[in-house]
């Protein structure tokens, strides 16, 4: 249980997604209850080595026991829905989410085994409920998903807005533009508190519509003479909208080559999203009966992510799908940070299967963001005029710089708060402040294992990274001290095989000459002995080779 | 020795530079006889685990016995010069480059205790001389550094061109701009082969001048009422001068921080480079009697690199160095490739200290590259009208592009080549062909070690890396087979603790139960014992854990 609180309090809490781009989880707390706004994973930094992926530490939520009442999910993005089979498997609660993502879940649920113990609610704009103390209405946003919504959440002190991740976008290819109507008359009525997403606040002006981007694929399906490799994320309905469309037009045939987009096709078309007969695609097998003007690949992979159909194909490695000169790729999604080299390494081998590369760094309009710039985020805390401003969405870079541009759309400075994960504003009838942070953090999924990669864990696999081990195997007579076997020195990862052994035989020598230095009660000490080898090693390695290998003495007592 | 070549055969083999950014060595043999332009060096890539530099293989270089003739350096950038003292080492040959090179490689010879040994020549612009069958001029070619300079290289069959690295800044501010009046001569007399930078060839258009930057620059300080925090690299003896003199007029004194900016300064001040008055600089110990604005802090780290200067600063951990809100960071350099998370968390850091960060994401023309955009490629071209050409310097994807756009510089696609590292260019009077590679390859340094971390090396890291080590020590008595000691297992990088510590006891029932399988005859065979552990423990692990330790099995024989 979480502290007592006095009647009357709104606590926010983020547990993942503020002071790092994914991980989004937010706790609404009223009193004693609360719920989840999102539960997203992200994909590990690059110390994490070994990592598969990355959720939030469930351990706040559980302290809610039955009064947390479940997680309210704005959109299917992995970095909003990525860690519920992991956090609800340790602690099931129902699930709030609107068509697509509620489709996505369903999917991910499913492969975990999870499905059938779920609790899972199909909500949609407009249409509130009641949890608890609280009131929610999702209201329609756009964003580069279908059935992306913001949250009004009613609160017995007032009204709290979460914009989820959206942008302003007025010409929309999937349904309407955002709700700013409904917002406005929230708005009107008093916002308490306006949380806001910050991804893009670094970017000036407004983020292009999504029917730009149809401009730009036009006039580079009319430069292609062969197949057309289309790349980006397999839940961008809108940009697989515009890419169907656009192929049709020009005579080409969809193939879909990958699970995740076919799981995310088909999801989209039992919910309208998507609506075209059977004969606008083709399967991989009739690639070789259709003229290349007349095929679209349509793949993920964007990213050049190692395992991914696209880098297979581009470095020469598929199975059915081989690439030729006159093929040509469009990069359409933007680069994540961090994945530059791997992006950068696939355009080289496509350049080398003769392919052309459309991409970010040499043509504009083949793709938009999904986030709001800056003009659209000051348009948006004018509509909702909340007394309170939390930046959500963002590195503290993204999220100083939101708390920053709230002041040039009229909100106060004391007014504009910011957290980072496990930090807590508490607002009350008589003001808002932060006050002292809950347990929050990042939890490693590695394998089947859940939370048993750590700290120390990750120290010693980064100093294994660096510099390998050494492994010094001896037997000693625990009576006499004697030296019965050994030292045997095995080591993997420090250096090559010729020039290690010369380094591990002089080794050798240097722990034999430190254990004849010793006494006998010495080495009949295993504790002992062990720290003056590790010791010796660490020393001749250091020397010897400017190394710091993880040294592992292992004594055998005889 | 080279396989013998008939006489009058020129071959271009380029040992590093040409397939990546950096490592640049690029030989030049006519018959038997050789030399190397640049001998750089390329930091790591993320999978070379513990590699602290890479550098080119020189077995070819060195097959060239005394008829190697050295080493032509074109500028003084680490990716030009960084592998010299590692070259050197195993193969001296001299070495002529330009002052400010000459002045770096100075020193890093010294650290090397290799000065004494090391014939180094300091070659100008216009001033030529002869090496074996070759005659070298270096003309005067403007870049992010002083004294960089592109090679006209007369060989019995004719003129070979190397651009360096270069741009075609009009108006630079450290002296003249890139000779053309000279490489039109030379482009008049005729030229056999040009051998051009393709770093830049993405970009459309003309690279900006250095001196537009200033006008960025004097705007970004106009705006600072507190210190400035100025970051670039520390051989970018221009942009030194331009901070220097903005200092000046802004009424600010400079405090160096950091050893490489002091050398770089002091080389740049010896050689006429940089001349100012001693009043211009301040000492670090001063920085308390200075008012915020009278200050300029002139650091490197502008990549966000773990233990620069500008990092500990930002991360509140610098001992003389303490950032404050109003204090201005200008980050004053390109991102490279892979630095782009390290240079993002810098810039969370100085949010979080309240500092106000300037960088290429939020302000414009406050830095300007050094090499050559599209049409300054293809002016060089026009200029030097070569018969063949041959793109230099880029990844494939630079080289493939530059390649073509040779077609628009009036380049027949035929006479425009592209090689990556290990290919040979042979050209005669007949013409111009690809012929078979010789060896090339990366070597890399860690710590002392020069090429004793290979292939096999990198791998196990990378296994350790992802998974750590589980060993398994135990003893066998050879006659019996009996089991006398152990399994005892260990394990690091595996799971955490507890968890782990649970894994390995069912691991430890797992090997005890796999030897109790086997023959009396199989278990005093030691290769067998540890095969049979190894398959028992891996196929454990990874039911269990989903997971691939690498395991070492000890066998100890009584």
């Amino acid at each position: 249980m979480p502290e007592t609180n006095s009647s009357g309090v709104l606590r926010i809490v983020p547990l993942g997604g503020l002071g790092e781009i994914g991980l989004n989880c937010l706790i609404v707390q009223y009193d004693d209850h609360a719920f989840a706004i999102d539960c997203g994973m992200m994909f590990p930094e690059h110390y994490m080595l070994g990592v598969d992926r990355v959720i939030p530490d469930p351990t706040f939520i559980k302290s809610f026991g039955d009064n947390f009442h479940g997680y309210v999910i704005t959109h299917g993005h992995e970095d909003h829905i990525g860690a519920l089979p992991y956090l609800l498997r340790e602690f099931p609660a129902p699930v709030y989410a609107p068509p697509m993502a509620a489709g996505l879940i369903t999917e991910r649920l499913r492969e975990h085994g999870l499905l059938s113990n779920t609790d899972l609610k199909v909500v949609r704009p407009g249409k509130s409920w009641e949890m608890g103390p609280f009131g929610i209405e999702p209201v329609h946003m756009t964003h580069s998903i279908v059935d992306a919504c913001g949250l009004i959440i009613r609160t017995p002190i007032g009204t709290v807005v979460h914009s989820g991740d959206f942008k302003l976008d007025e010409t929309p290819i999937d349904g309407p533009p955002s709700d700013l109507q409904r917002l406005s008359e929230v708005g009107d009525e008093g916002v308490l508190l306006l949380l806001s997403d910050s991804t893009n606040v670094e970017r000036e002006g407004h983020t292009p519509s999504e029917r730009v981007v149809r401009d730009g694929l036009d006039s580079v399906f009319a430069q292609c003479p062969g197949r057309v490799f289309f790349a980006t994320f397999s839940s961008h309905i809108p940009r697989l909208r515009q890419v169907i469309e656009l192929s049709q037009r020009h005579g080409r045939r969809i193939v879909v080559v990958g699970r995740s987009l076919n799981n995310s096709i088909r999801i989209a078309t039992q919910l309208g999203h998507l609506d075209y007969p059977p004969s606008v695609f083709a399967e991989i097998g009739e690639l070789s009966r259709l003229e290349p003007h007349q095929i679209t690949l349509l793949t993920t992979g964007s990213q050049g992510e190692p395992m991914s159909a696209l880098i297979r194909i581009a470095e020469g490695d598929h199975p059915q799908v081989k690439m030729v000169p006159d093929d040509a790729v469009i990069l359409s999604a933007r680069i994540i940070p961090g994945n530059e080299k791997s992006i950068s390494n696939m355009i080289n081998h496509l350049y080398r299967r003769g392919a052309r590369p459309f991409h970010s760094g040499n043509t504009a309009a083949i793709h938009t963001s999904g986030h709001a710039s800056q003009e659209e985020l000051k348009q948006l805390m004018r509509i909702v005029r909340p007394r309170y401003f939390l930046p959500v969405h963002g590195e503290y870079r993204h999220l100083a710089q939101h708390q920053a541009l709230a002041q040039a759309a009229g909100i106060a400075p004391e007014s504009a708060f910011l957290l980072e994960n496990g930090n807590v504003l508490e607002v009350t009838a008589a003001g808002a402040r932060r006050v002292a942070p809950v347990q929050a953090g990042r939890i490693f999924v590695d394998g089947k294992g859940v939370g048993d990669v750590e700290r120390v864990v990750l120290r010693d696999r980064n100093h294994l990274a660096s510099d390998g081990f050494v492994l010094a195997v001896l037997a000693i007579d625990q009576h006499t001290g004697e030296l019965i076997s050994g030292p045997d020195l095995v080591s993997r990862g420090l250096a090559f095989e010729e020039e290690g052994q010369i380094h591990l035989e002089e080794a050798t020598t240097v722990v034999r000459a430190r254990l004849a230095q010793m006494s006998v009660a010495s080495r009949t000490d295993t504790m002992e002995v062990k720290e003056e080898v590790r010791k010796a090693l660490k020393r001749f390695f250091s020397r010897s080779l400017d190394r710091r290998p993880l040294i592992v003495p292992f004594v055998m007592e005889m």
